[in-house]
């Protein structure tokens, strides 16, 4: 029906033993065995015969079968808060990218950063018998971190950090000083940051990273300015109303650690009359790929998303082997755009 | 050091012998068996003790071992062009849910809309024992569907559908329709479709819809009128630059089959100096959570995105169990804002 190679496992040992006239056990001994076994499993010219046909049907044992020989799958579990939050999206491209090119398939689920659905996921995971996790969804606390490290099982971190694990991140901290300085740079003076999640090191750095920078500079953060929220659009547009509504805390900038965040509170200002780009100034992080199309484009931290989705397979495939691995947090760059580029006069 | 009940398959069958002074393969005939062959293992109340206890521990079976026993994995595989598409990321927590109430978990990759890539992440999912496929990037020539229906592999399409097999996707011609008259009954006359990829249903049966409706209501669609592009947002951003740089085709309004595209339309408006809700209509499709929120909000035909994905599920346990399943189109709405509200003169 077609020219193309049979489907791994659809030629059976058995058909490649009928096919030479041997014995399935020896065929097996002569493909599965290692050393001695399969070179006491039949003569040279025998053994490269089998070899042969099997390379030539394209046989593939059982990955399962083979599974409970070697107890490695190659099959890698990640674990996120939502896919549909993009920059999660776009991070495991990254992931499924590098995991392909080193032969391992990726299994992904949504955690929806609740601790019980993150320990039936992870549990989910391991009776599949992935070879290691990664983490998208970690919580500063880290407690069920602590639980799997001490039950031996091999993951890392990916865009949230928690200290004592290996993490790939973005520098977070980095990301808010450089907002907190072109905000300062540009005139403003009275300015509120849409947080984010306070169990996120996300959240956290980033907000920590600007307000260091804005006292440093000379600037005031009231504690109004700062106000938690979810990281989606709806979330920011809750937050940004709280922002706008308070009298007594009048922002002419918003930074906002998420752009679909930001994108919410744009929603908001337009509500409250309120001109984005002239009357408010906002700014994102992480740069998705809506940041520069919006109709009033919107400045944001870029982070190399699909980056620290590559680097956070190549660090645990290091830790699978056995080899300790660093913590890596890749630099953003701050684009900025007509949401925020006005000097305030 | 935890409360938690031990995770699966921490306990072995071992274990549980070794604990009820009984010979592993008895426990096994006990816990896995069926029938007679369980009844025949052991006396009822030896075989009762040997349930209570493994219930105790939270013991269960190697799901590998199980499998190449039961040849049932309860795994459900899941292709999609990307998951950096909202639109399939939303409809993936749809499948996540439902797969995940009914008891089996769920395996995603991204496909890239290559034809190779498609083969080769269903011959990795297949590879995987996985005991059906949901795929949402079908091709409208549907020749892989076509090998692996002959192999009696069981799937289900989602958001796309392609003619013999069944599907769970949204009216996308009926979207197309509703875009149409709301946009005739503004005053608009003169039109462009950002139509999306030629090789996909939603693509092609939302430009139908609204073309076969405009032409009906007294329109004309030249063939300038309608252009072929990428799904995301930089795909709309070309195509919309294409469209407002033909000197000989100057339309009032222009319908992007995709919320992204639309965005990149809106950014290619405001680079022609042309204000979106104003100067030009623009009417995007799938009514994501940022539509509302946009600085002009897009009016947006909105499909129940989650109810796809719930449905692609029940679709394939269905066919899974040898039932015969009818595809499944559910109703949109649309939702008209700022970016479309305006009545032309």
């Amino acid at each position: 029906m077609t020219n193309r190679k049979p489907r791994p496992a659809a030629v059976t040992l058995k058909d490649l033993a009928a096919e030479l006239g041997l014995h399935p056990s020896t065929v097996s001994r002569i493909l599965h065995a290692e050393g001695d076994t399969a070179r006491g499993a039949a003569a040279p010219a025998t053994a490269q015969r089998v070899r042969d046909l099997a390379r030539a049907v394209g046989y593939s044992p059982d990955p399962q079968a083979k599974s409970l020989r070697t107890r490695q799958t190659h099959l890698l579990g990640v674990i996120v808060p939502r896919l549909s939050d993009l920059v999660l999206a776009v991070m495991y491209e990254g992931i499924e990218e590098a995991a392909d090119a080193a032969g391992y398939s990726t299994f992904v689920m949504n955690s929806l950063d609740n601790a019980e659905m993150q320990r039936r996921k992870t549990d989910i995971m391991l009776s599949r018998r992935v070879d290691g996790l990664i983490f998208g969804d970690a919580h500063l606390d880290g407690d069920i971190l602590t639980e799997l490290a001490e039950q031996n099982v091999k993951f890392v971190l990916m865009n949230r950090a928690v200290q004592g694990f290996p993490s790939a991140t973005c520098d977070d901290a980095l990301g808010g000083t450089l907002v907190a300085q072109h905000l300062w740079d540009r005139g403003h003076r009275v300015v509120s940051v849409i947080a984010g999640e306070p169990y996120a090191s996300t959240a956290v750095d980033r907000t920590s990273g600007f307000v260091t920078r804005w006292k440093a500079l000379g600037g005031e953060i009231p504690e109004a300015a700062l106000v938690w929220s979810r990281f989606d659009t709806i979330g920011g547009r809750i937050a940004a109303e709280t922002i706008l509504s308070d009298v007594a805390h009048k922002p002419s900038a918003i930074f906002a650690v998420n752009d679909f965040a930001a994108i919410g509170a744009m929603g908001a200002a337009t509500e409250h009359g309120l001109l984005v780009g002239r009357d408010l100034a906002i700014v994102g992080f992480n740069d998705t790929s809506l940041a520069a199309q919006l109709p009033i484009s919107l400045s944001s931290v870029r982070s190399p998303m699909t980056e620290i989705g590559r680097t956070a397979v190549q660090m645990l495939l290091a830790t699978i082997n056995g080899g300790p691995v660093e913590s890596v947090r890749l630099a953003p760059t701050l684009v900025v755009r007509e949401s925020s580029a006005f000097q305030r006069t």
